[in-house]
C-alpha cells in the first residue's frame, strides 16, 4: 500500500477491506513520505519492518527483487500522487488498485489510461458503492428492462462535514482536499460528485452525453467548490439531476440514487444499504432485502450473511477487493485478461475525470456542454 | 363554490375542508356549466336546490340580492376560469378563495392583482401545504435563525400519475391539465412546481431572484411539460434545486423540502406530514412531532388533536379555510383588512405565475433568467 | 350529543367526524351537567340555543316531541354514564353511537346488550381504528387466507402521557380515567387495551378463548392499572401478545398490530396509517399504500383522497359515522336492520368489557383464565 | 477454532470478525470431526495444513507442544460440544472464546463456571449484539440515569426462517437446532431468546428476578419450542416483556430493545443498528447516529468509520474479538486478569443458561417462577 498510514481515514479501510475475505494479506507499504512514520505504520499494521518503505519508488524497486514480492499495489494517497504512483507501479509490472478519483486532472488520466493499456496489467478503482449487494441488484434490474425505458435519474450525495472552514483548522482530511495542488481542481465535484456520477452510469448502463453544472464555494475563503448541481443528458434521452454537497449541514454520507422508468422506479440509499425500494405505477411498493433468495445472481454473489444481519461500508469495499483478487488469480494462471465487469476499472476512471473537467467547464460558462 | 362538482377531485375536498372546523357552511354553488349537472351536484351536497346555479354569473347576481347571501366565493374550476370568476366575484363584492395557480397566465394574474387591490376585498389562494402544522414550524425555525444563514434549499415534488398518456384516455383530471387552453402554458411546472416554489419562499422567508430551468415533456404527444428541474438563486445568496415531475413512476404525492443553513438543516415530507427532522452539524438528529408542547405557537395553533393522532391533507386544507373565516369575521366586524400572514394571498399568486413564466422562458433559452 | 363540550378532547372529534362526509349534522346536545356550560357549548357548536340541554333526560324528552327530532344520540361522556345514557336513549326510541368502552363494567354491558336487543335499534361503538382504510385491508387479507393459517399475533398500544401522576394536577382527561367510580375498574386495560383487543378480533376474524394478563400500576398513588401485558389464546390455536401501557415515556399513540401466518405476515401502525406492510417467508417486503388501485374493495370504499394525500385519525373516525349514517338511512327506509359488519356494535362492546373483566381476574390470580 | 468449517454459517463469521482489526490471525483448527473435511477447511482458510486437525483433543495436544502455539481457542460447534471443548481447552491452558449459549444445559454451565474459575483463564461469550456501538450507547444512557428510573422493558427477537419444518429437509442449521440432544432442551428460547435476555441485562444493568414464560412449538413435529413469550420481573421493580420467535413469517433477524424510564425511553433495532432513538415525555424525539461526536466514550471506542458509513453485524462481532485480544495482551503481559466489563463472560453464560432452564420450568407450570 502506498499512503494510508494509520492516522488516515482510508488506509485502515483499505487494509480491512482487502483482508476481509481471507484472499489478500497486506505485507508491504510506503505509508508515508517520512521514513520514520512509514516504519511506525508498518509496526501498527504488523508487517515485516523491512517492508515498511520510505517511498513508493523504494518499495517498487525492493519488492521487484524479492521472491515473495507483492502481487499488486494499492494507492491510498491524496489525488496528486495517483498518477505517478500508478504509473511507476504498472511500469514495474505490478497491477494496481487505486482510490478514486483516478488522477488529479483529466489530462493525467488520459496519460494513465495509455500506461494501463500498454502494460496489459489489471487496474481497478475503488468506487466503494459499487460493492454493495443491492447496488448490484439495482444494476441487474435496469439491465432486465423491469423499469421500462429509463426517463429520469435523481442522484444526490450530501455531506455536511465541510459546513465550516475545517481546512483552516489543519484537519488533515479537509486540508489536502481544499488545496487544488494536492486535490486537483474539483473539490466536492471530484471528491463525491464522481461517486454519484459513477453510480448513475454503473447502475443504469447509460452514458452521460451532456452536462449543465453549477459549482459553488459557499464557505468564505475556500479555494474549491463545496456544493454542486449538475443536470445530465443521457444517451437514451433520459435526463438526470445530480446534487453533491459538502456543506449540507447535518448530513453524514447521504448518497442516494433514484431511477425512474416508464413503468417503475428504484430507490437506494447508502445509509440504509440493505434495502432497495421498487415502486410501480400500478401496484404496491416493494422492498428487496439484502440476502433475499429472490435477488439476482449478481446481488447474491456479494452477500456474506443471511438476511437481517446488516452489512455495511467495509463489506462493500471488500467486495471490490475480492473481485480484484479473483481476477488476479485467473489472470496469474494464464487466463486471458479480464477483471469482472462489475469492478470499476480505468474506463470508469477516465469518465470520472472527464465528468469533473466538463462540470467545471459548464459551470464557468453557465451553459450545457457536451460530455 | 364555482366548479368542483362531486365528480371532481378538488370540489369535495374544498367542501370538507371549509366545513371541518364548523365555521363555514357551503350553501350555494355553480358546480357545472350544465344546469342539470349543477343541480345534481347541489342535491349531492344537500344545499337548497334554488341555490345550485347554472353558471357563476347567475350565482353572483342571485346571491347579491339575497338577504342571506353567501359570504365569499370558492373557485375550484380549471385554471382558465380562475381570472374571470375571481374578477366577477370581486366586482360583485364577494371575497374569494381560489384554488391555485391564481390564473392561467402571468399577464392574467397581473390583471387580477389590480382587481383585488382595487376591491379591497380578502383574497386567498389554497396552497394546501402551507396549512400543515409542521410547515408552520419549519417557517418559525427559519425565522428564528436556528439554522444559521440559509445556504442551500432542495425541494422536490414527484408524482407518477402522468407516466402514461392518461389524457388520451379522457381521464378528466389529466385532460384539462394537458390542454394549454384550459390549463395555461405550464404543465407540471404550473400544477405542482408552483406548490414547491411557494413552499420554498413560504418556509424560508427568502425570495427567488434568478431561475435556470429545464422543462421537458417525456410522454410522446403530450403538449405541456411533465418533468421540470429549476436551479434557484435566492436573495440572501443561497441556491436552490427544485425538481417537479409527473412522470416519476411509482411516486404518489412526494413533496419534500430540505433547507440547509450554516449550522443545521430541516427536512419535511408531505407524505409523512406529522414529523419534521432537524439535523445539526454537531449533535443528534431531532424529530419534532405534530402537537408537541415544545413547538412554536404558530405550529400549535393549527393542530386539532393530541400527539400520535395523525392529521393529513384535509386537515391542512381546513387550516387555510379556518384562517380565512377568522380573517373574514374580523374584517366584517369593521377591523382593518388583514388576513393572517400565514395564509397565502394575491402576492403569492403573482409570484407563482411569475415563476411559471420565468421557468418557461429560462428553459427555452437554456440559461439563467432574472426572476 | 351527550357530553363532549368544547373543552373535552373527544367531543369536537365526534362533531368533526360525524359531519365530515356531509351526511350528518349535529343539531342538539346535552354537553354538560351544568345548564350554563351546556348552553355555552351549544353556542360554540353553533346549534339552536333551544336545543342545548342541561341534561340527557331533558334532551331526550324534548327531542322526542319535536317534528325535526334528532335521528340518533352520540354518547361522549366518561364511562360511568355510558349505560344510563344509552339505555335512556334506546328506550326513548333513538339509535345510539357510543364512545368506547361500551359501559363501565361487564355486568353493565350485559344489561345494555339486552336493552339493545329488545329495542331493535341500531347501536354502534366508535372503535376508531376500525375506520382506517388499511385496517380494512388487513382484515381482507386475513379473510383471504393470503397469510396462511394465523399462528401468532403481536399487538401493542403504547402511550406515555400518564408517566407522571397527571390526575393529581386536576387535568380533566386524566382525572376521570384514574377514578374507578367514573371510569370502571380497568384503567389502561379499559382505555386503550380494549382498542388493541378489538383490533385483534376485528382484523383476524379469530376469537380469544383464554387470557393470561398482568396489570400493574407503576405510578405511586394511582388507583387503576397503567401498564398491562396479556397473553391471548385464540380459537384457531394461535397465540397473541398484547401490550398496553400509558407509562411508556415518550410514546404518543403507538397502536401497532402484527399478524403472523404460516406463509406471511402483516404489520400496521396507527401513527403511519397509510402504509401496510406484508412480509413473506420467500419474497420481498411489500408496502400497500392507502388509495392504491390494487387494494381490496373494503379498503377502497373508505378512502376519500388519491394516494399520497395522507388521511388520519379524523378521517378514520368519520368512516364509522358514515357507515352508521348509511345504515340508518337504509333502516329508516324500511330495510331489515343491519349495520355493516365492518362497523363495531354491541357484540364488540360485550367482548371488550369481558376482556377487561377477564384480564383483571387473570392478573389477580396470576394465571390463565378462560375468556 | 473448533467447528465452523466453511459450510457453516458461523465459522467464517468468527474468522472474519477475529481478524478484522488486525490483532488476531487464525492459524489452526479442528473444523470437523472428519479428518478429511477438516483438512479441506484448513485449505479454504489458508492455514498450515499440519494445523488442520481431525478433532479438538488432537488440536489441543499438538498445539500445546508447539513453540508458536495458538493463544486461545474459539468454539463454533453445535451446543452439546461447548462444554467438553471449553473444558478441555481451559484444562490445557488455553483461554476460550465460545459461541453462545455457553453450554447445552444449565447443569453443564455450572460445571463450566467452576472450570473457568479454577483455571484463572480468560473466557468470553460472543453475544454479538453487545458489540454494536449504539448498544454501548444505550448501556451508557441507562447507567447515566438519563431515562429516570426504569419501569418497563420490551425486547423482541423475531425470525421467520423456521416457519416451515426446515429440519425435515436436512438443512444443517435447522437440523441440529431441532435436536434436543445436540442443541439442549431450549429451542428458540436458547438460540435467540438468550440473546434478547442478555441484551436486557447488559443494557439496563438490572437483573431479572422472576420469569413467567410460555414456550410453544407451532410447527407440527418439531421437538423444541419455536415461539416464546416471557414476562420478566426485574430487581428494581420494573417489568419486562420478551418475545422470541422463529416462526414469525417474513421476519429476518428482528432484534429490538425498548427501555422505558420515568422520564424518557430508548429504542434500538438490530436491523437498523446505526441509529438509536430517544423519546422524552416532553420534547422532540432524538436519533443518535453511530460515530457522532456527542456519543459516550464507550460508544465511540467501538466505531471504526465516520458517520454515515454503515457498520453491521461483522463489525459488531469484531468488537468482541478486539476486546478479547486487548484483554489477552494485557493478561499475557502480567497484568491482573480482567477482560473489559463490556465483554460478556462466564457470568453472562451462567445467567443465560439459567434463563433457558427457568423459562422452560415456568412454561411447564404455567406460572411465575423465581429466577
Amino acid at each position: 500500500m502506498v499512503g494510508g498510514g494509520p492516522g488516515a481515514f482510508i488506509g485502515p479501510v483499505h487494509r480491512i477491506a482487502a483482508e476481509l475475505d481471507g484472499k489478500i494479506e497486506m505485507v508491504a507499504g510506503a505509508f508515508s513520505q517520512s521514513a520514520e512514520r512509514s516504519r511506525a505504520a508498518g509496526v501498527a499494521y504488523k508487517i515485516d519492518p523491512a517492508r515498511a518503505y520510505a517511498g513508493y519508488e523504494e518499495m517498487l524497486a525492493a519488492e521487484r527483487s524479492r521472491p515473495d514480492a507483492i502481487d499488486f499495489v494499492v494507492i491510498a494517497t491524496p489525488n496528486h500522487l495517483h498518477l505517478p504512483v500508478a504509473k511507476a507501479a504498472l511500469l514495474a509490472g505490478f497491477p494496481v488498485v487505486s482510490d478514486k478519483p483516478a488522477t488529479a486532472t483529466y489530462s493525467e488520466v488520459l496519460e494513465l489510461a495509455t500506461v494501463v493499456r500498454n502494460s496489459g496489467l489489471p487496474y481497478a478503482l475503488t468506487h466503494t458503492y459499487a460493492g454493495y449487494s443491492l447496488v448490484r441488484e439495482a444494476r441487474a434490474i435496469c439491465a432486465s428492462g423491469e423499469l421500462g425505458k429509463i426517463r429520469k435519474i435523481a442522484v444526490e450525495y450530501l455531506q455536511g462535514w465541510l459546513s465550516q472552514p475545517l481546512e483552516a483548522t489543519g484537519q488533515k482530511q479537509a486540508a489536502w482536499r481544499a488545496d487544488p495542488a494536492l486535490n486537483g481542481p474539483g473539490g466536492c465535484i471530484g471528491d463525491i460528485g464522481t461517486h454519484a456520477f459513477h453510480l448513475v452510469e454503473y447502475v443504469t448502463g447509460l452514458e452521460v452525453t451532456d452536462v449543465n453544472a453549477t459549482l459553488r464555494s459557499m464557505v468564505p475563503g475556500r479555494r474549491v467548490d463545496d456544493d454542486c448541481t449538475a443536470l445530465l443528458q443521457l444517451n437514451n434521452g433520459a435526463q438526470g439531476v445530480l446534487m453533491a454537497s459538502q456543506i449540507a449541514a447535518g448530513e453524514e454520507n447521504g448518497l442516494r440514487l433514484r431511477v425512474y422508468g416508464e413503468k417503475a422506479s428504484l430507490d437506494w440509499k447508502q445509509e440504509d444499504p440493505n434495502r432497495l425500494r421498487i415502486k410501480r405505477v400500478d401496484g404496491p411498493e416493494e422492498i428487496r432485502h439484502a440476502a433475499g433468495g429472490y435477488l439476482s445472481a449478481d446481488a447474491r454473489a456479494v452477500t456474506r450473511l443471511p438476511g437481517g444481519h446488516p452489512e455495511g461500508y467495509l463489506e462493500a469495499f471488500a467486495v471490490l477487493y475480492r473481485e480484484f483478487a479473483d481476477g488476479l488469480i485467473a489472470w496469474g494462471s494464464g487466463e486471458a485478461y479480464g477483471l469482472p465487469k462489475t469492478l470499476p476499472g480505468i474506463v470508469a476512471g477516465v469518465r470520472g475525470m472527464r465528468f469533473i473537467e466538463r462540470a467545471i467547464e459548464s459551470s464557468k460558462s453557465a451553459s450545457w456542454v457536451e460530455f
